[in-house]
């Protein structure tokens, strides 16, 4: 059956919930799963309302007026329309298989559009899962001529949103504004410390007991978008720098991939600085 | 303001959301939090509404007939109303300084009534937290009276559920049956493996590599009621019988403190062999 | 410059450690690393010692005298006779791929000599990583030959050990034998709880907060051997059957890897139902 | 029997295990455990062993010859000379108890000599554990009086090392100086993120999804010393900053109590900003 997803949020008031129940409900629909929040400090409320039956083109229709009533912003995503995702890496490939591994297993509410590369290393790779991989080099001084050969390929293909799986270059203000917050990134150290390049070797210097990973939204600032879900392992003296970033490529996989899950599944809300991530 | 839980169980239905929201708006109340879960195996439907506002003597009033109507057992708990329990205990102090020290920084959403022992040495403890304290010793033969005896102590103090911190006594059916689903356990052990007498010795005899805790709901069959919660923890060859003990500690005060917590929110309710614990 | 490991297993008594150390010392090498353990209850002595330098020749000439001497077991494993494993498969691929990643990160110090599977599913996944399959069928009743076939392959290929990768047939005595002690498997329950079948079910049945995943070197018994490495993640009551067994995946694979790692590097040691890890 | 505790570091040469278990067994010592590393960068070599027997007295009246003779820093500590702690506290009680109690389950091998704070609050705490208290308070320009008064205590009770168990000034050089390397802090933050004030808000504000807690060394520069233990535990984004404060107590005490262990039997060695922990 027809499913779909309701995501809300706006300023705190009374009856939000059950307002939304009714609309859903007056138009056929039947909660299969909801979750709310409200931030206390800014009395916001967000909630994600999971629902199937109904006439989803009515619903559809009619949210916008609704939602105006009501002061909300308000997005429906439809079981049907699955999302399409860009994958883009450099050489590693620890988070492309884990992705590709993931998706075959069906852990992934979407699909795999392409694999964009700045490096010609993992074609074999995506060949193996039958996902079109295309090499944009990188030229230094033309990064916005690759970037719009980037833009270029996601619109032929419909992406939705953009996973950077230990892409190394820095996004620039095009590609950004393009997919603000449809970007996700990992990056190898535990946001907001370690942040920029080296973690790893940031972490030995540090004489830290434990490392971490971060998946987080891609911002104009560098490794300061918001944080979508992080992990850490112990470790200890004995670790040299290559058993960090050995340990590391577990975590990285994991964080990575949990938040390609949730973004799929209209699980994952930002305000501000925070995500809210809906389990 | 005056705030209450309203926890709900029924067969799973076109609705019900949309009608529980309806019912506490329509009284005036506001939904500050509310949980779902559907099991599938059994289409069986559970809510957790946290609400505040409203009416809440008419709500209480109409609650049985509203839940009739939709074929629910439903509770209502007022945050006016906080629950009271009573501490079991022998001789191991951990569980029962965590206990204290967790209400003490206001962590606990419940009041300790009293505590019980079959032992006279934990007297002082509970002195100085102000508690009153009971030693209630169990004679061989004659559980039932000592059993009867802690009963009537709780009649007396309002005890509304009753926690095991490493009581070292098997409950009978008279205890268990006055406390159905509001008496609290700690196993230390990861449950279903590891029942009944020394676990620490049957997880180091086994070689476990990791040793665990569990908190559950107390039934007729020893170690087997719905569990709650469990934590485990890395050990490894190195680690004695004593070293585990002392280890299982930390687990021991986590899970039980942890489901203590749990139970006094109403965030847990149970079917069958499990138990939906809302976050 | 050859580097060897040395392990040593004997009664504890006065000056082992010293003996053990002049031995290697007197022969020109030097320990890297050594890491000792005492079982208390039973006062065994058990030993690893990584060294280089030295005439390994004549240390391992030497060896069987000394360790007779002193009444120890021991072993000498040189690093440039890097270990050999078979993997045993069925369908599922995702031990599989992960123990070809990391053989291609460098992180397991053994080689992958072949792949042997009751079916011919993943006959491409090893194709991709250019190891050779053997498909070898298990014929109810003649399980016999198919294990001599599995001998006769791993003797062709000098294997050292053989790794039991969601391979989902009991293996007989034949196999057991002749690989003691040098045989791996996962299996996907915490145990010594729920071995068997259906492990995942049975978690979910007792509703359990944690599920886990285990290696251990196979024995006669089913799933009773000596456990190596063992994980745990939190489950809710909203995971379903599939959702455990999807999670289960990673502990699989980590639980999996680490044990093969150890296992390469000489880093486990047995004593009756008990491994002893060294880091 | 009487034991003790060797540790050692050194430049790297061939032989040094070798050595050191001579000189233990020559004097009559056997040795129960030994652990050893390397760090690879600066061929820096670490060792700690632990024996029994031998004369106690003449390998304490023989090791500086023997150190010098192989360039070594070496210490020797005696299980006979039980070391001592003082506790430094402000206002919060959750690490004092939580070192209160594991003393007295016998989990750390050293005793309590005083406690000493800048309020009166926790007088109570201490007399219940019969542990003498001190209030010496910090008066804003006169910091350099209260801690000679606390040198003085310390001196008085023969203390070797101090914890700050949240004790919540900063110390003068006076203190560090006295106590370098035996000084214990807990962080209530994941270092080197969150340094300084209020780190739970920092970690609130960045809107991560795992906060921590580290133990270190005291320096001059704050919140910058060598890091001992490390834990972190999940948070998501219904956790306000008093529930990370509630979380955080757990892994405050947790930590702290890790590395007060650690530091009683000897275990951690310090070069640069690292320390090496063995287990």
């Amino acid at each position: 059956m027809n499913s779909a997803v309701l995501t809300i949020q706006c300023a705190d008031a009374r009856g939000i919930v059950y307002n939304v129940a009714r609309f859903i409900f007056e138009r056929g629909g039947n909660l299969i799963d909801s979750q709310q929040y409200t931030e206390e400090l800014e009395s916001r409320f967000f909630m994600r309302v999971h629902f199937d039956g109904g006439d989803l083109d009515e619903i559809a229709r009619e949210l916008p007026a609704f939602a105006d009533e009501h002061g909300m912003e308000a997005a429906l995503s439809r079981s049907t329309q699955r999302k399409r995702m860009a994958i883009m890496v450099s050489k590693y490939d620890h988070c492309l298989y884990d992705l590709f591994l993931r998706h075959q297993y069906g852990e992934i509410n979407a699909d795999i559009a392409l694999v964009v590369s700045n490096h010609p290393d993992l074609k074999e790779v995506a060949a193996r899962f039958n996902v079109p991989y295309h090499h944009v080099p990188v030229v230094p001084g033309a990064r916005g001529k690759a970037e719009q050969q980037v833009l270029d390929l996601c619109a032929a293909a419909g992406v939705d949103f953009v996973v950077l799986a230990r892409y190394m270059q820095v996004l620039s203000p095009l590609l950004v504004d393009a997919y603000r917050r449809r970007i996700i990134n990992v990056h190898h150290g535990f946001l907001p410390a370690f942040q920029g390049a080296r973690p790893y070797h940031q972490a030995y210097e540090h004489g830290v007991k434990l490392i971490g990973a971060s998946s987080h939204y891609v911002t104009e600032e560098l490794d300061r978008g918001p944080i979508i879900e992080q992990e850490t392992i112990r470790v200890n003296h004995t670790h040299r720098v290559s058993d960090l970033v050995a340990l590391g490529r577990d975590l990285e996989r994991k964080v990575l991939s949990n938040a390609v899950k949730a973004h799929a599944e209209e699980r994952i809300m930002v305000y501000r600085q925070r995500t809210i991530v809906f389990d």
